[in-house]
């Protein structure tokens, strides 16, 4: 069961990555993060059969627990339909429609928006994990990308180090996106 | 196409808090959070179906912005989808199927968490609007509903104001869970 969970888990944060990578997708009308977008989907869908197939074989070897398996499906199902949604929010992006400036401003204005900024030589970000910058409690801004040179890092975790020059874009409210930039610009400290 | 746009707006929002209103039902197993979330969703449906009508009016007036007008249709069917699923994962709690355990931890073990805090009269939170205090860019908490008495507060805005004895459930990054607590208990201070 415990394979099961981990499996649910991975499932629904993912989900939740492509959602956001999905909506920055458009918002920079961005190709490559479009086809992460993609990308994952595809990684769902394997990730949806294996457990899956883990359902239905614990379900084999013991019945205690099938109220328990069903839901897991259920969610696993409804996951599977936001993946699908995320993907389906890219393909306007890579179908070369991304350009229009009306869908950029209504991703914009909100109280959780998306925004990236440069890492400086400056900034306390340059050099440090994320785990240790603490970045989400501090500002409330989540790091959902990291653009280095022409790779991308997407979902970096805490262990992701941040050098000079990376393209930062995360989520987060409206008020912390200026401390945000300007630590990353190394004018605010902590 | 400004009240297109403030629509689309509006269900991309809604969308994003039914999903994190969702995983609180099941992992609060409330039924008041889970009929929010159903109940939203037929919002969604009004407001879906308002979208579209504004959509074909308007392309029936000017044909300049027709490639405008499917993208914004396609994202309004992509976070129809996205507000479906949700509702799709409440009803597991409405159905009586939300006191699995395996389920409720599935939804805490991330980075990114969902928990609640009660609002003490030391804390700073007593009396002010969740605009003053500007939690989540202190902490990366988010209040997703507020708890007050038998009552609830889905989706508070920058002018809802905070009370002593207020439930406050709060989604984001599992480092400011700690600080969030003490905040609303009064441990903490600004």
């Amino acid at each position: 069961m415990n394979r099961i969970e981990n499996m649910l888990l991975d499932l629904k944060n993912t989900s939740e990555l492509m959602i956001d990578l999905a909506y920055s997708s458009l918002l920079f009308n961005s190709n490559e993060i479009a086809e992460e977008v993609v990308f994952l989907e595809e990684k769902m869908d394997e990730l949806s059969a294996e457990i899956q197939e883990a359902i239905v074989n614990y379900g084999k070897e013991s019945t205690e627990d099938l109220a328990k398996l069903m839901i897991i499906l259920r969610l696993q199902m409804a996951i599977e339909d936001i993946a699908n949604a995320a993907a389906s929010i890219a393909d306007v992006v890579l179908r070369g429609l991304g350009d229009q400036p009306v869908i950029q401003m209504s991703i914009q204005e909100s109280e959780v928006v998306i925004d990236r900024a440069i890492v400086t030589s400056d900034s306390q970000l340059n050099g440090k994990t994320l785990g240790e910058v603490k970045l989400s409690s501090n500002c409330g801004m989540f790091i959902i990308a990291i653009k280095r040179g022409k790779q991308y890092i997407f979902g970096p975790g805490k262990d992701t180090r941040i050098q000079e020059g990376d393209v930062l874009i995360a989520k987060g409210p409206e008020d912390g996106v200026e401390w945000f930039k300007d630590f990353a610009d190394g004018k605010e400290k902590l």
